[in-house]
């Protein structure tokens, strides 16, 4: 384990120290948003593999009213807010701590109000110069490997930290193949008023992030995140040849869905957008942990395609009607 | 509490006699779409109940494939479809039995597959003659609450029965106090081509129902159910004059994050349809559970929008494109 440890960033290194000494029972995963989707395949991952830590995932504000009964002095709290200011979310690691849970942080921002109001924070890089084990994504997974690591000595996380290291590779080569593929997919989308994306597994919060963040908040395109199982008992109804799709297959166990929802689509729809990581450089990333490692790489595609649907609409990704320009 | 299981479905109290010598420890809400959406509320009022059972909602074919750990002997698995035949739900109860787990099914026809593949299935009624307590909402509630009572001694079991036992009488009313808005409601929006719907908390379950099923199933009508508290970090964006938003208020906890979501929609769109619980008669609902309930008449209301949108649209409810026509 020593070598597993050797990649493990400093400040989780930390945490993982404070969960040696703590009887840790359940896990909540709360955030708003694009930083709440990303907490969604480590939901997943402890699904599949804690023997007897559950989890919970909740929006910031529901969390706090929703006000779990089981929250208490065996929670583990899990929070994100890039700016480390989002309020709800602050709030949230307050009443985490005042109900005498564990509240641990990740921000880009460590002199924030999530960082004070947190037990813990730890700071995530971010940008063009930020190594792929040390962004949000692969902080979340250092965190819950190494808390099943530390308190169910699950084996995975040897495999999960090697791949780590090696994941800025991965995301290096996936921005090379799919640079041509998005610029395709931006110029023959970028008119449409209406554009879903589908997924399961561990690949949805990547669904649900490019819907109601990229699609929604940022190209105020219409969307909604359909789960690939739940497709067939509705929504697949609004398919046409005319309905645009982003149909993401991951490698995950949840695969087979992902598979039937896209064969479905192919025989009623024409304009599909299939992203399958079986399609993506994995080299370095060990076979045990890919399917938990595909949606951060396919979420790295997925920002490819906003970037030149941006640009194709003449739409910057950070143009806004209301946040950042009026009280809410 | 003789009182209050005078009122309890015969079929219900054979399961929590069974519940009374089984450790159960974990739920899950296994079920496909509209069945499963009627689950989400009974996931609310656990979170909010229960000391030491917790649980977790998955799409059927999710639940099989995810394959969680903590599936096992001391699992509860609550399963739900209509026809009895979904075949995803039929396989996730004998999924759930070979993990040792307790599969208690709900369903319309009681020699059905999944009733067979089921330890327990329960018949609840639809339809006119049906009376609000032995219909699915209504069997739910009584199996958590039961379970809750024969577990954990919750002292709620007592007003949800009493409370049940008046719930046809709030649809009745619910049903005349709505007829009017409703085809309000239908007039004025039938030439939409988007409508979201909005909710958060108990209410969330019924948002998306009539986002997957009513709207984009049996209407072709784009939509997507915005939780009321994710709204802020994304999907606010998509707001403005001429986007349709359907804005649920229950009476649960998270109500602040609907009235929030409503009060910003106010500011910069024009078509919004609210539905209030406030408004509501629960003459006969205890004030301890009318947050659980709310949503089950709110649901009700809806389902008169979706009466008289059909009409308006000359678009029956029952019209397919995919459904009992092809194989998929």
């Amino acid at each position: 384990m020593v070598n597993a440890y050797a990649n493990v960033n400093e400040q989780v290194r930390q945490v993982l120290e404070v969960f040696r000494n703590r009887d840790i029972r359940n896990v909540f995963f709360v955030a708003c948003g694009g930083s709440s989707a990303l907490m969604y395949p480590s939901k997943y991952l402890l699904d599949r593999e804690a023997k007897g830590i559950v989890s919970d995932l909740y929006s910031s504000n529901e969390f706090i009213h929703r006000n779990p009964v089981t929250l208490g002095a065996h929670s583990l709290v899990v929070l994100c807010s890039h700016s480390g200011n989002t309020p709800e979310t602050v709030e949230a690691a307050k009443f985490a701590r005042s109900k005498g849970a564990l509240a641990v942080s990740l921000t880009n921002v460590e002199q924030s109000p999530l960082a004070a109001e947190s037990d813990y924070a730890i700071k995530y890089g971010w940008g063009d110069d930020a190594v792929a084990i040390d962004t949000n994504y692969g902080i979340m997974y250092q965190i819950v490997m190494g808390l099943l690591e530390v308190r169910e000595n699950n084996l995975k996380f040897g495999p999960m930290m090697n791949s780590l290291a090696h994941l800025q590779q991965a995301y290096d080569k996936a921005r090379q193949q799919f640079a041509e593929p998005a610029a395709r997919f931006a110029e023959g989308y970028k008119d449409e008023k209406v554009i879903y994306t589908m997924a399961s597994g561990a690949n949805y919060g990547i669904a649900y992030s490019f819907a109601i963040c990229i699609l929604m908040e940022m190209q105020w395109i219409h969307s909604h995140a359909i789960h690939a199982g739940e497709y067939f008992h509705g929504p697949f109804e609004i398919l046409d040849k005319n309905v645009p799709f982003i149909i993401l297959l991951g490698l995950d166990e949840t695969r087979p869905l992902e598979e039937r929802a896209l064969e479905f689509s192919k025989r009623y729809g024409e304009k599909l957008i299939v992203l399958d990581a079986k399609a993506l450089d994995l080299t370095g990333i060990d076979p045990e942990v890919q399917g938990y490692i595909a949606p951060l790489v396919l979420n790295v595609v997925l920002r490819l395609h906003a970037n030149k649907l941006a640009d194709a609409r003449n739409h910057p990704l950070t143009t806004r009607r209301y946040m950042w320009k009026v009280a809410y």
